[in-house]
């Protein structure tokens, strides 16, 4: 997407490969929305660090960054010999993955630059083929979120109130990202529409992340308390929600994603509001019976305590906000039943959550 | 309640008299929970500055500070003339009525030391009933509390785990509070059970406020973010929520309370969850007839993109959370209907909020 610097608005990915330095390119996440900055990572090892630190987070753009990571720790090898080479070649991948050990994505990520590697018959050849693979892999996390974008900007019309939670953002993939994707395609289209951004805490990637993209997109936007979509939805004043998912249970279409989505598709259902999940095919686990399977990290409490943020003196500070003697409980996702969800936006068009299933050729079951 | 001051364990009431010295004793509430501080106010001008500074807020401790505030003014007049008596004691009720001059208790709480007032016949029978009727007010507003606690008490359980939101506690009343009290009435025979204090942004009361009574009390407790609440019920975590309330409607029942309230509400009553609202009776409203009618306050939008706390050296700071070029919708409290509402606790016992009106004589209908 557009990012304006210095009143010029310029074409950013928030992963890429600079080819000649052999870089990986990393826009800092973590001094959003206070700073844009674009970090160039010189070596797989620095890329490694860059996933496991947080420069980049989510499920699209961890991903790409693995299987750019990959190409760029393999092209670095000098010599003839394919063993040594595939020895090589190991390590990088285990640096890149034990990056974020829990993450699956990173991992899918790399066995796509590795299948196509392999047909490869020199080890120039296999280098060639690696970076190829992942500016495919790269592409094709664009084109699906462009794809899901075509089919969810149907269900937006001009004048509408969308409320969104979290960040399922282009800076969560490689570009134009899921819950956001219909918005940009309506935008594209000539819709005009307003968004409130959930600020979600404990880790407020609605008022920081979200809300930065929009501003970039020049979209119309507002950030509230997570606390008051309750009395926006009864008052009338929104009219549709669009979030993103961490994962999906093809089995039952129920959907896990950040804290507080649970809460916004129950006021959604008792208020009639349409309430949409937008998703990557990847996201989809075919193999699970019941979302009281999916595991809910416990987080820092930390994270519940205080926030981050800039101070009156333009420093990034952490404040401490509450009674110093009390601790806190802080489950960072929740799972949403398929009774509450109207309907999940995929590449492959919109389907009801009980009908994935049923569609899971079409879907990519593997 | 009492509070833990270097190790030892002292009783405080939120609002407080010095008759010798004729100064009003507040909890110093804007350092909680961070700083420990009792300030002493040596004339109705800075009374009325401390409830306009927010020094003390919640409608039961600015009803007594007020009516505190209004003794110590007519207290300090020297001479017999009872006209000029009564000149000087508008004074003093204009200043402390223009502290905070949409709030309804300190206007109610001056009254009612007027009307006890009028009944001595020279100036110093006048400035004497007005310090008594002023204590009156203060120990009724204990007692109050004490006897929602009593009512309320019979709902817990040893073993639960309740929900509360913002802070209805002892900080917002003179002592006890009002969905505190029966939480304090159970401990106090001898029930144990756990609380998850919402945080309740954007003000963050729960984290702060709830949780440093909860803990000066010694009574188990969590902070949670708002958006954590539903997860936790869907788990079977909570099994009774006691929330407060700014104005209930006598006629239907309906609560207006912090925003975020409906969203628990809705969340208790999907789960089977019993919902609670504790009230003071001052809180009923038996004139306004549909909760659509109750004006919601729009406050700052800083207060949603931001927070207030404590940096690692120290300071209280507020820091910018939020993107920078984004703006916010703040809208300061919600409205729940009856239908949601299990009962209302009151002084007077607990009802159904559509019995408040059949009962409206009992619950000090005027």
């Amino acid at each position: 997407m557009n990012v304006t610097i210095r009143g010029r608005s310029r074409h950013f990915r928030t992963v890429a490969f600079d080819a000649p330095s052999n870089s990986v390119q990393l826009i800092e996440q973590r001094l959003l929305p206070h700073t844009f900055q674009v970090v160039s990572l010189a070596n797989y090892r620095q890329t490694a660090c860059a996933i496991k630190d947080m420069v980049v987070r989510g499920a699209g753009a961890i991903g790409a960054t693995a299987a750019y990571g990959l190409a760029q720790g393999v092209r670095t090898f000098r010599g003839r010999n394919l063993e040594k080479f595939a020895k090589h070649t190991e390590i990088v991948f285990q640096t890149l993955k034990s990056a974020r050990p829990t993450a699956v994505d990173p991992v899918n990520a790399m066995n796509q630059v590795l299948r196509v590697m392999t047909s490869g018959e020199t080890v120039e050849q296999r280098q060639s083929l690696a970076l190829a693979a992942a500016e495919e892999f790269a592409n094709e996390d664009v084109q699906h979120c462009t794809e899901l974008g075509r089919h969810g900007m149907k269900l937006i019309r001009s004048g509408m109130n969308i409320l969104t939670h979290c960040n399922a953002g282009w800076l969560a993939f490689v570009d134009i990202g899921s819950a956001t994707a219909p918005l940009y395609a309506a935008q594209a289209a000539g819709k005009s529409f307003h968004v409130y951004c959930d600020e979600t805490r404990p880790r407020s990637q609605g008022a920081t992340l979200t809300a930065w993209e929009l501003a970039q997109q020049k979209i119309s936007h507002q950030i509230i308390a997570d606390n008051a979509a309750g009395h926006f939805m009864q008052r009338g004043k929104i009219d549709l929600v669009i979030v993103g998912s961490d994962r999906t249970l093809g089995r039952t279409g129920e959907v896990a994603n950040k804290i507080g989505t649970y809460t916004k598709a129950v006021l959604a259902k008792r208020h009639g509001i349409p309430f949409y999940v937008a998703i990557p095919l990847s996201t989809i686990d075919w193999q699970m019976r019941s979302g009281f399977d999916i595991p809910i990290e416990e987080r820092a409490e930390s994270e519940v305590l205080g926030a981050w943020g800039i101070t009156s003196r333009g420093r990034r500070e952490y404040i401490r906000v509450a009674n110093p003697g009390s601790g806190a409980c802080n489950p960072g996702f929740d799972v949403t039943p398929a009774e509450l969800i109207t309907g999940i936006i995929t590449p492959a068009g919109i389907f009801k959550p009980a009908e994935l299933w049923s569609h899971r050729k079409q879907l990519g079951f593997v």
